[in-house]
């Protein structure tokens, strides 16, 4: 990114040599991201994040197909930029129907497949949960959509670097990423978009990204998205290494906090994401103590860290308002060791104890001054 | 930038310490940008590029207004993030109407005062324009659009950094900016949004910039934006150094080529921007000659040098297609000195020198092979 900036300047859709050379730069960035995720390089348009993304590829799509098609299914633990997205095209006219999910976050594949008909144009389900690492069965996801004509969109973000990912093999027509979910820069999304399928422009100007996404491109940005996705294969074997840290960590919890819940799936399910309920225990009290401790950790996703809300991820998968306030997500890095895990299960041990003396010593002062 | 890659990865929108750390960055860069143009910094949108800027606040006024109210005016020289979306508007039921500009590009204003009617809730005019320079009285188009209680929006992409601008002054209610129009990078641009005029979220998803843009944000290309306007006094000081250079590089080149016409104005103009008609010389031909020599320069802009086709912004000024073919933009940054102007002159004499004595050569070689 360095290099880039310091070198290629040249505005990549200018004739001149300098603009030429910029452009060479985003292209090969393409080809690298394309390889990461089994698509074509011109199936794959960049933009300035995954919400973009997001939001380009689903309102564009809707805008093709509407009035004549209307409906879009999807799950009720999308990321927020899907979620709120759907409902603001509710406003507009969509029919959006939310398919319900297990207890594991798992869509319910036979109701998925009733809701299905010949209104639907499109399913939209992601591929990996970014609260609680649930990993869909999107193959089968898009079966039951290509049998009964309708399109599939899966935001991948949270799995591009941490599991394989090829859209081909999927069977998706469009997926989503981000560059900084796999230690790219912040800044650059990419869309796959499958050839033939409908395509319209989400932003009006230049002829850049096909017509598709004008606007003068991030160029360092694009390249370090390119630089991260080379490495995808070494980031996903990185991220499986976590499994036993994972387990060692669940257990030793356990051990401390015997009422512990795990939300998070054992089977198919992201390894770097563990999400978990404290009964009892204030979620953002916890958040605050670790933080203060140096051990980030959150609450649902940060795209609706602001809310307040209890995460609708959570609630989805049956958890009540309390328990879901209850809640954190861990999530671990392909830099994560032995040693962190170790620190944060101490700070972690050391509030969990304190918190019950105090509960204790509350419940005895009390007894002592109702006269006991 | 380099500092914020290195050391402020956090999300912005996640509650823990690093990720504050972040949000801290983007406020601090808000504030210079609103500095830099004279408004609150909470009237200061982020987004990935002033293309992104353009439609997000074209599309989603718009939006708000209409049925209700469905006119906009704008004029026939916008940059192409403008003038397509505008055009985009059109398939969407909103009417727009392009108010004529004289031989200099200025928007002729009385015409305009009588196209602004009751049905009218925007007035687009950009405050600089991009491919021949020239400033535009905003002030009095403000003026015009509140007394017939529109409002108004000004690209100042163009404009920033090489004029003062105050938004306060001008009088807008919306205007856009981008970072890399200043020596910032790549990827980031902003809009000024007045307090209390209307505004709906351009991209979906989670909370950030107050909900009106969602998407995890580049927090280092906002730091680049933000650096960058804290030295826009210097840029401006710098560009106008480039006057003398100016003057006498057109008064130069008149000298080889007695019949160049200068298509930017000579009072209210960009300094830095100079647009030239080579009568009987293709601009494409000469523009790959100077880039050979290594000296780069457009043809319209960026954003439309793909397309081909004659710059919209020449013809409306009254050149016929052929001119418009025969024209070319320069420009000069703050670090072009003498002797790079002198070198551009030498290379474009020669080829002008040799442009001649070739066709001379054609015509004795036809007069000699019809035996005159």
């Amino acid at each position: 990114m360095n290099r880039v900036l310091k070198s290629y300047w040249g505005n990549p859709s200018s004739g001149y040599a300098k603009g030429k050379m910029s452009a060479q730069i985003i292209e090969k960035a393409r080809e690298n991201v394309a390889a990461a995720i089994g698509a074509h390089s011109h199936e794959v348009y960049f933009s300035s994040c995954a919400t973009e993304s997001n939001n380009a590829l689903l309102k564009t799509v809707s805008n093709h197909f509407y009035p004549e098609k209307n409906k879009i299914i999807s799950t009720p633990i999308e990321h927020p930029s899907v979620a709120n997205t759907l409902e603001y095209l509710k406003t507009k006219g969509i029919d959006v129907q939310y398919c319900p999910v297990d207890s594991s976050g798992r869509v319910v594949l036979k109701e998925l497949e009733a809701m299905i008909d010949d209104k639907t144009f499109l399913v939209c389900c992601m591929l990996a949960n970014n609260e609680i690492g649930t990993i869909q069965d999107i193959k089968k996801i898009s079966a039951m959509a290509k049998a009964k004509d309708a399109l599939v969109f899966s935001d991948c973000v949270q799995a591009l670097g941490k599991i394989p990912i090829n859209v081909k093999e999927l069977g998706v027509d469009y997926a989503t990423f981000s560059a900084h979910k796999l230690y790219g820069p912040k800044g650059v999304g990419a869309w796959y978009a499958k050839i033939s399928c409908p395509l319209e422009p989400y932003i009006h100007g230049g002829s850049q990204e096909e017509g598709m996404r004008a606007g003068t491109e991030s160029i360092h940005n694009i390249a370090g998205f390119g630089e991260a996705c080379k490495h995808v294969d070494k980031l996903i074997s990185l991220s499986m290494k976590n499994e036993p840290l994972k387990k060692m960590f669940i257990t030793e919890l356990k051990e401390i906090k015997k009422d512990l819940i795990v939300n998070s799936p054992i089977d198919n399910c992201l390894v770097n994401t563990i999400n978990l309920t404290f009964p009892g225990i204030s979620s953002g009290e916890l958040m605050k103590m670790l933080d203060y401790k140096g051990v980030a950790v959150s609450s649902g996703s940060a795209c609706s860290a602001s809310s307040n809300k209890p995460s609708h991820v959570l609630k989805a998968i049956g958890l009540t308002d309390d328990e879901a306030q209850e809640s954190i997500r861990i999530s671990f890095g392909v830099k994560t060791k032995d040693k962190h895990i170790k620190y944060a299960l101490k700070v972690m041990k050391q509030y969990i104890l304190e918190e019950k003396n105090v509960k204790e010593l509350n419940s005895l002062v009390k007894l002592k001054e109702s006269g006991l």
